[in-house]
């Protein structure tokens, strides 16, 4: 079976990063936004139409384990939002068997939780996030540290939502992951290494 | 400065066992049941009284770390509870100065956290604990399901209290650890030679 790597992380923590490192350490594929580019391909939707679906949460607040009887009757956002998720859970297994790899997000590690994969899980404390944001901020960008921090939340908690909507799981839980590493005042580039050595 | 790895631990998670082989893997100190030697000779109290002492919660409710303003009158109990964790965390001190170590329990991250040690916490979900505890148990000991569950959330509780009473801060906040492991179906003799190739 594949070596299969799954990061899940905080935003700014570096998780992205990380698994990208990760990934050319070990020489194997990395998926990250090639996955959106798949989908736009086979779906004919764009891809930022596409970004924006993963990175919203989901149009009901119940989660999607909940028996199909209590569905409401279908309506055409909902439809293709529940088809992109499918589409990419069907893109997930095709890259997971296909080779080793890392995939970071979109609920990657329960989707491929038959294939016993390694769930990697990144977080980093506010300050450490807020500095990551703004050394990768376009330039031009002038958001304060309230701003940032407020942002910063907001985006984990769709990230929490999204997860929980298609797992049924609490995202932040670390019984969902393996290993769940703290990028507080550390280097990823540093990092990289020493974990590929561990994986 | 010297390679420091505290490990905390949930209760029957492992993390012991991960601890000790880890030195072994490392070939540096280990310490835990040695910090209780050491306090004993050193206060003349018996190792059985200092893990009592350990092992429950201290006789306040609120923390140490709230101004002393607000502490009662002193009483002897108090006071030597007290003074049994200020002589382990000399010890700890000591122990971390002397060489290259893995030190168990006792809010060493919290008392070491200006030699930057690499905190480990380690944890696994509660059918896996209950299987751990299961096979460490004293030969006779026939505990029903029920009871290991009830016997683990209530050490763990009591751990959690202790950590928050003299740290001031969440025993389970992942903030307070470098990396947290999951042992959830997991053979720890395999996990420390992987574990002692990352640190």
């Amino acid at each position: 079976m594949n070596k299969i790597i799954t990061i899940g992380r905080e935003f700014g923590s570096g998780g992205r990063e990380l698994g990208r490192r990760l990934s050319q350490e070990l020489q194997i594929a990395y998926y990250d936004q090639e996955i959106v580019t798949e989908i736009a391909r086979r779906t004919e939707l764009s891809e930022r139409y596409i970004r924006e679906i993963e990175e919203h949460q989901p149009l009901l607040s119940f989660p999607i384990h909940v028996g199909r009887s209590f569905y409401p009757a279908p309506n055409p956002v909902w439809d293709q939002r529940m088809s992109v998720y499918q589409e990419q859970s069907s893109i997930i297994r095709e890259m997971a068997e296909k080779s080793d790899c890392v995939i970071v997000g979109r609920c990657a590690d329960h989707v491929l939780r038959d294939m016993a994969p390694l769930r990697i899980f990144v977080y980093a404390d506010m300050e450490s996030k807020i500095r990551r944001c703004r050394e990768k901020a376009p330039e031009g960008e002038k958001l304060t540290d309230k701003e940032l921090r407020q942002q910063i939340t907001a985006i984990d908690k769709r990230r929490a939502k999204y997860y929980e909507f298609f797992t049924g799981k609490a995202w932040s839980d670390r019984l969902n992951y393996d290993l769940c590493i703290n990028t507080t005042q550390r280097v990823i580039r540093d990092m990289a290494p020493v974990l590929a050595k561990m994986v």
